[in-house]
């Protein structure tokens, strides 16, 4: 790991960073800030890289709910590094232990926290009862310095390195969104629409899961042969070929037990419920541009249900960390381009328009002077 | 009771029994035809009446797959009666025994059978293997005898009828969704589009379950005037007030925890997604006549599943009937219309034309000769 | 309600209060101390009563693990009252609302935490990290005033009253151990060990639920003639009948789906097993004076499960109050005596030695003056 | 596989064949019988060969329950081979077919094998109702040939051989346990009891469905070897250090999330309890000498569950198949014993006596003249 931030001693702790801030829709700077201080139950880390994904550019281009305000916000949730300040009463980490994180901490009082569903905390944006999307609706990991509550931190050991770190919690999502529809995927046929950083990380999780087969749909060659390479049993081109008929096709006019949709494409939730067998099950992982259509009837008189997951709760973070910790997860690998904080704006113009094809952009802020 | 169906003993069973069948779309007569025999496992019912529902005029219309040849198939799904005769080895129910039935009987072989979730059965359909969906798959309750296998069976217990049997066997397919659901609606604030039998059971099952609030959301003021009778707390016109608006407003813009939709009205599922907080679910027992158009990203975004059921599943018909027998369901109140098996076709006409807003029409076979 | 507790201004709140302490074992005075202040995210309550269990025994004993330190301890854990002031950040609640209370706050920040199992909390009896069950590892409610976390309150609607908040954190123990067991007891043989508390609110939770009969054993007559008032549809004195024997005899040698242990006698969970059905359940909710044996070779053959719950969590309390504010749970007449809080030796005295047969002891503390 | 059945066809099979048949405690004697007659919904199946375990040296000394009768019964319940004729209305396999088998086959009516509890289900050793658990209520496979109903028989695929199969029935006891017991073992920590056949199967069912980590406790070296060879990160030999003791010790004091008790030693139960979480798990799949002793109550206060499994249901043999075909989980390495079908009683004296530290012994049927 070529980034390796130092452990720092608290003192050395500067009073300002370099971070980026939000001044209105994409007008995205690199400014510098106050470094935050942990509060009780927070720890203080020094940021190694941080990930982009489709969320940002909705947060860029000021579309994203209940985020803080422009002049303030620092957006950037999946970021990961080295612990350099403990909050009262952590002892659940030491200063210079590396992290990966989850993006939501709950409000730890509504309905759904106290249950456990923190993603769909009753409070969400809500900073004062505590409730904090890092990245979202708190300050993120766009910079050199991020604060994050210890109940959304984990331990990242060898031989892991922030670059899984950053897939880690992509992973956790997928997991999260296989727990909610059952868990129990040993034997099961599946189909994935998607080879993105979702659709490959949840890919790998219902292969080591125990899946009896997995069938990846996409439409970019690079992304179905690393999906290939992660484990996929067959790849379907839906530009070359219709995938329904073809995961028909493939499951000798069976179907499958799990569709799980990380696409995004308004025709593929119809597509997944066209494949999935009586009492089968449809997880749906990604976000649309429009309204989607769906043969309810067709999916009622099957039996099948659809669940949702829109991030890494469940505290599935751990269990991915634990997963790729012995080398059951492929991390690193997706991460396919690297940019310097200062050149955020060119790291969103590449994921926006796709230029060579990115898996998962990271970027890495300057390092902090000893 | 005024259509009690004497116990019988087996030689009074007569060789031909009244029936209809369907020769064709929309070509269904009342002829003569065997009594049937109960095979091993199986018993001979003399029905004392069946229930009617939009499944019945799809089949009368053609468009239902998988149903026995015409010239051969009698429909009718919601049947009741008394037992007249047994197959080897049923040591469970007696002669003379009433019984309340579910529709579905599974292959008892499939990986979906054998895990118990015999509605969504792999072989739906195939005879052979011993699936039968009666008045579905096999021959139904049009008539004045009917077979089912005893494990679709369930002894109907003082002071339940045959009109209270009939809407039992409704409930059950809420039970299910219920169940399919997480069945832990106690305290929970629901609302339930759609007050027909199926809407107005499901309504009663969360009532007796514990939902802490019931907004029952309809066009008819009829029905919705029954469902408040039934338990409703807040009754909602769809033709007067916006139902989304409505509800968020009831529940001071919280939503619920629960949605149901039993209306089949293509708009109501995203409406019930729109009412449903995060970490809700939504529960869909009706079939659109088109497809649906739903915010799936929004429904991510809430962290929601969607459960359906088509049927009445997982043994519920057994816990419906324990339900109703201690009078914590009324079910013969909703039997609105009856006619006799000779006026089937008439039957037919006023369900589809909705004459006299019809909740539940039964059809009486003609009494046996003593 | 006579011990109506007005609403006051938080300027009216005196610097100290009348507290019980305990100063080491069975040694438990009623002495001044300060009135605690709410931290952000808590809530002071006026107390207008504090009920008290097996487990205050075990306190006043000394027997009772991760306590506060003795000469500042202030036990009490089923208590109820009125906010009369606010941390901040607090808006669920106002000054002057009544409020049922679970014991069991969580740290908010272990896996078993961050998952919703609160009474689990891998932190349990750590203060610094905000871990705290009321009464047990932080001070309680046998005195004038306690501090409580909101996420463990409740607003108690009309027409409950403070004797039945007592109850209703009880029932909640029932109830959350009914969900760990799986929540679908509709239609269920169920028989309960134990007509305590414990037992006959977990009872009215079953009967509610949809349970189809109800056997309810025990030892005290009185007991369980209240058991049959709550619904028992049977009851079985232990002292007069083999228990195992008589539930058999009344399922007709079929034995039950749910057998609940509340009554903590060492013999019971082997009976209790002994009545279950292939497939069933056995849920325990009792403490033990000694080693338990069991045949469990029977239930493996059996595969039967055992679910335990220690209190009310999963957020049962807040379904208990929907529950008895439907008025469907009988909580108050359960409360056979009231002591001052001044009598607190006494109440301790008559519950160990079952004086009067008592079955819910609430101590009330002095009003305050205005 | 040197064992191979060759194909045959049904003109082939003869009338009478080899079979162990109980005449009497331990009095088990190969005799010519009438090769059985596949009835619809069966296949009749040339035995390659039959694994042998506990419960068959119970039948032998004429100790388990509702068998067939004395001179007729053949046991064996771990067979697998060749299909060799099919009755009415299969196509799910063909003649030729290579098939793994579960011995419990349900009645397909009752209330659990309904709702898909078929281990558990409520006709046990009624042969009239369909309920066979083969070698156990009904004739088993220390024969040449042996029937069974085609829901209880799995194919067989490449590159798995006829030990696998036997060894694939057993995983499939610890994966039904690991599902009852909520399936989703992805990050947990986990010690088990007992490296015999079921033991080490469900070892390795833990570690492919992603354990974060494996202890291995038990009692004889080789064994605990095998289990570090197939994935225990630590083994623990508890007649050299207190397991209880070392397990706290290897997890840090923290104790695992899930115990699995597969020793069936009586005091194995308790050690569980004592290495479990809080809001933990134990499993348990073994059965014992006598009755065994728990402190109950610290199981309650931590929130612990206890589950059971007594054989291979909820469709796990097809899961397990699938694991295995897939190279993850190793069967044949464990059959250490190969015995021919007339040197069964040798073949129970060294599992009884533990001759030569037999893992698994397998009996093999004379082959079948072409």
């Amino acid at each position: 790991m070529a980034v390796a931030a130092p452990a720092r001693s608290p003192e050395a702790i500067p009073a300002t960073m370099k971070a980026a801030v939000l001044f209105g829709p994409q007008d995205l700077r690199v400014v510098d800030k106050p470094v935050p201080k942990p509060e009780p139950g927070e720890a203080l880390v020094q940021v190694a890289m941080c990930g982009m994904c489709g969320t940002d550019l909705k947060i860029y281009d000021g579309e994203f709910p209940l985020t803080p305000p422009y002049g303030q916000f620092t957006p950037g949730h999946e970021w990961t590094g080295r612990i350099v300040a403990l909050g009262d009463g952590v002892d659940e980490f030491a200063v210079g232990d590396d992290v990966a994180i989850e993006a939501h901490h709950g409000c730890g009082r509504c309905d759904n926290c106290v249950t456990g569903k923190y993603t769909a905390c009753l409070n969400y944006g809500n900073r004062v009862k505590g409730q904090r999307a890092t990245g979202m609706t708190a300050d993120g990991g766009f910079a050199q310095y991020a604060v994050h509550h210890v109940g959304s931190l984990y331990h990242l050991p060898k031989p892991l390195g922030y670059k899984d770190a950053v897939l880690i919690m992509t992973a956790g999502t997928g997991l999260y969104g296989l727990e909610v529809a059952g868990a129990y995927v040993l034997g099961a046929d599946v189909a994935i629409w998607g080879p993105g950083p979702v659709g490959l990380m949840t890919l790998q999780a219902v292969r080591e899961l125990g899946a009896n087969s997995v069938i990846l749909v996409g439409t970019r060659a690079g992304r179905l042969e690393m999906g290939r390479k992660l484990g996929a049993d067959e790849i379907v081109n839906a530009h070359e070929t219709d995938p329904v008929e073809r995961v028909m096709e493939i499951t000798g006019g069976k179907g499958v037990d799990l569709a799980i949709e990380a696409s995004g494409a308004v025709e593929a939730p119809q597509q997944c419920a066209s494949v999935t067998k009586r009492g089968g099950k449809i997880l749906v992982v990604a976000f649309y541009p429009g309204p989607v259509s769906l043969d309810l009837s067709a999916i009622v008189r099957g039996d099948i249900s659809i669940f949702t997951s829109r991030g890494e709760g469940g505290n599935n973070v751990k269990r991915a960390v634990s997963l790729a910790r012995r080398g059951r997860l492929q991390c690193a690998p997706l991460v396919t381009h690297e940019f310097a904080l200062g050149e955020i704006g060119e790291a969103l113009r590449v994921m926006r328009e796709r230029i060579g094809d990115p898996l998962k952009i990271v970027v890495v802020p300057p390092a902090v002077p000893a």
